[in-house]
């Protein structure tokens, strides 16, 4: 079978690979889309820690069940499904166990035709999607569902900020509080971005490179009950000042680095949360999936390209032009 | 009557006051003792917002009922009572409302011989407490409630840092925390008072000016699933480091001024929680009292002398020299 491999750092390649045979309790999924992460252009580059070389890179994936290691998976033969890209999240809720790690490195992932993945992994493929469309959920979509829902705690009625609308889990977490019936509200430093939250209802939308569009905001609105942010850096002390008393900034990244210092008085007199947030149990990737067949969540496709085109495709990621979760196809 | 106040910024003098006449609703406490808080010394050196002149001080107090200003508040005349000292916290137990203040400025306060509250404000006093004990807990003791158990989750078999042991808070967290069944470390800057807290029965305590003290806690104990600190500075990356997975670090001040920087990647990775924290609701403070009397905890006192010392009482609190509250005595 066909699989992308590091082959060396920095280096990126489509192999032949043996296809595996699955043991008891494992299944075999022939792929029929997969989607693309910063993670796997962050193992490209040597910006993740543990790389090993050889592996088959890709963490999200939706295909068919065509074999099963024993008469207990059977069943699942001949279904379409959904991937959990978790691996040993553990028991609990609150937090992965030391043993954690996610499907792509070092594990066998996504990107090459078949993947032997846990029985236990797989989830059916709800009937409004298609597999493109599917395979964009796992890793952004699981990150989104827990920092709105267990950490942010968003529900109807809540004003939530999602600064950096153009990234994956930041458009679904727009679009999960969208379907609560919260009142969303983006940031983004592109006017194409900030013009198509505003045409998917957003309340308002900020460009972050206009100084003081915090002010504004916290004039216009009153104030936030919850942030999702991924960029960390020195806005987390504007968000502190645009919060409701009580209010809850979720950050499941720091892309801009570390903030230069942390308004601790406005945060103790206002009571202010800083919630550190990362992927999400397994209790939860059968939740989210739940919760997008229920309210017929499709995701924001930027580009389904030929699985032969995956490396010009994790280009076209890193240059992070478009909107929307880039799929390859097989 | 008499009372202090302060007559110019920076100077504090007991002088005369009439008497107040409870209207409905209130009552009038005849004072027996009064604590004294950083607050108090806070808005003597100007470092509090809004300061007014020549209103009472104090926050904290406990007393006799000796006069009611309806037949509705008969029944607590002769009563022993401790007193609440939020006003307008409001109705959210999540967060204060933009018209709290605390007792003792601008609304007159408990350092006088009288002091006129509302008959919601009171709780009797428990039993196993004189007037002296009681007087310690109000403003300390509730922020610290709050601190523990609706921001730090504290309960059983858990393992809590309280940071600063020298402080009122620091101390009350330490037994409100050991009352719980929890494990407590403390750290301190000096070695009578961590002496203290292995005596209290703290399982570890650490000299936060000795270099790397937070590496042995965390070799030893496993990490801390709460820290309560008040501190702040960049000590707050020290504690993410010793933080078990999903720990919360809850803090209500920042004396010592901001962090140059914060480890967001740890925090995101590690599900860590940052929690701003002030005071407590109205319904804490009576859960609070309740505490205190089902455990029957007593205050740590550093200092009981008589009212007419109470500005020398107060330099010896800034002098910060003294384990325990300091109150005083009418």
């Amino acid at each position: 079978m066909k699989a992308l491999v590091l082959t060396k750092p920095g280096n990126l390649q489509i192999v032949e690979k043996e296809k595996p045979t699955p043991q008891q309790a494992e299944v075999l999924v022939k792929l029929k889309a997969a989607a693309l992460n910063k993670r796997d252009q962050f193992i490209r580059e040597g910006k993740y820690p543990n790389i090993q070389l050889d592996s088959i890179l890709g963490s999200d994936g939706a295909g068919e069940v065509v074999e099963a290691g024993s008469s207990k998976e059977k069943k699942w033969v001949g279904k379409q499904v959904i991937i959990n890209p978790n691996i040993n999240w553990g028991d609990n809720d609150e937090v992965q166990s030391r043993e954690y790690t996610i499907l792509g490195m070092p594990t066998n992932g996504t990107f090459a035709e078949y993947v032997l993945v846990g029985a236990d992994r797989l989830v059916e493929k709800p009937k409004h999607l298609s597999s493109e469309e599917s395979a964009a959920f796992p890793l952004a979509g699981l990150t989104a569902y827990r920092a709105c829902f267990h950490h942010g705690k968003i529900s109807e009625g809540k004003n939530v900020l999602i600064s950096g609308f153009g990234g994956g889990v930041a458009q679904f977490a727009f679009q999960f509080a969208k379907a609560t019936g919260a009142n969303v509200f983006v940031t983004s430093g592109s006017e194409s971005k900030l013009e198509q939250a505003l045409k998917m209802g957003a309340s308002a939308a900020y460009n972050y490179k206009s100084k003081d569009w915090f002010k504004n905001s916290w004039q216009s609105k009153g104030g936030f009950d919850v942030v999702i942010d991924s960029a960390g850096g020195d806005q987390i002390n504007d968000f502190i000042k645009v919060m409701k008393p009580s209010g809850r900034i979720v950050f499941y990244g720091a892309t801009n680095g570390l903030p230069s210092s942390l308004d601790m008085y406005r945060m103790f007199w206002n009571q202010i949360t800083l919630q550190g947030s990362t992927m999400g149990s397994d209790k939860e990737f059968i939740e989210m999936v739940k919760f997008v067949d229920k309210h017929k969540i499709k995701p924001i496709i930027g580009l389904v390209t030929p699985y032969e085109n995956i490396v010009k495709a994790l280009d076209e990621m890193a240059a992070n032009r478009k909107t929307g979760k880039i799929v390859v196809k097989f």
